[in-house]
């Protein structure tokens, strides 16, 4: 018995998403075969057209509809404030959060020799011709606090710092709700690196 | 800051896949949007078109691209004995284990009231009709050993049994390369009530 080469190739083409091998490949096919016809129809036209229609930010490579994006379009933004993120998740969560109201610039991945990623894999190059040229008032490296990020986010303070522009790092610590009985030795280490001042204390 | 809606809709389609939620849609899609654009093309233009170009058999419900299924037209195939199974998944796997030389007869799932699978969501009552006019020499209720496919199996051989069909259930027990000592209750129990007298035992 031979599968329909239709079956076959969609199947491969679900293949290559990520975390998804030939046996959940085949769960989603039959998934999609029970589904209305319109169902794969409708998803099919959709992935068609979405190279098309999503672009990126030609500044920041943010996700994008005309050659900017919505935020480095923004009046509002502080335009001399550049936070750097690994990717649209990371920056997603940030606007989420509403924590920051600069412009973004994101890399696309973390540097990592292992998988054969340089910096040209990456969109450090346009960040570096950003920083020389436009004057930033600060530059916050905003990758992720694991061994791929910290890697990352130590490259770029060097190759940017030079250019006179300031450049800070997110802080490392103890996220909300945590118990330090059950906190790993990096994350502590780096709370006790990482403590302030508390008030003004008084040294006679 | 606003996702495109081409990619919101992207990620709703992503979404109706079994296991995928909205985060596992979002990371999916990125993955899409970071790869050549030839691959959202080709994947779309395949998933448009699947529905179409793969049917399903009009006697057994396997995969098929014209009326009958390779099985279904295969002389060789005893079409008197016919085993049921409750996927096209579960007839590869006993096509690839080659231990079955009849044809097959495909649930397309198994009763479930709570899920609100009753017989008329199944391919029963073409299976009855098969049962009553083909004069079969046996039918083989090849549903998954578990609560859902058992209680199947059971209904199954309820209905069919008074038409003269000689009815058998794949046989439950130890599978092969298991030890006792790590098996569940119920597995131990089946093996013991299946049990089979090896050679000839001499009740003098």
């Amino acid at each position: 018995m031979t599968i329909p080469p239709a079956l076959e190739q969609l199947v491969a083409h679900l293949c290559r998403l990520p975390g998804i091998g030939e046996k959940s490949a085949y769960r989603l096919a039959f998934h999609i075969l029970s589904e209305p016809p319109e169902y794969a129809r409708e998803f099919g036209r959709c992935l068609e057209t979405v190279r098309e229609r999503v672009l990126f930010c030609e500044r920041c490579f943010n996700l994008a509809e005309t050659t900017l994006c919505p935020i480095c379009q923004d009046p509002r933004r502080d335009q001399m404030v550049v936070c750097v993120v690994e990717s649209v998740q990371d920056l997603l969560a940030l606007e989420r959060a509403r924590v920051f109201s600069g412009v973004y610039h994101v890399l696309h991945g973390t540097l990592s020799p292992l998988r054969g990623i340089g910096p040209d894999e990456l969109r450090v190059a346009p960040l570096v011709v950003r920083a020389r040229e436009s004057g930033l008032s600060e530059l916050i490296l905003a990758t992720n606090v694991d061994v791929e990020g910290e890697a990352t986010a130590g490259y770029l303070a060097a190759a940017i710092r030079p250019m006179g522009v300031p450049v800070t790092r997110i802080a490392a610590g103890l996220p909300m709700g945590s118990e330090l009985e059950f906190m790993d030795d990096v994350t502590l280490s780096r709370a006790f690196e990482g403590r302030k001042a508390l008030g003004h204390i008084d040294r006679r």
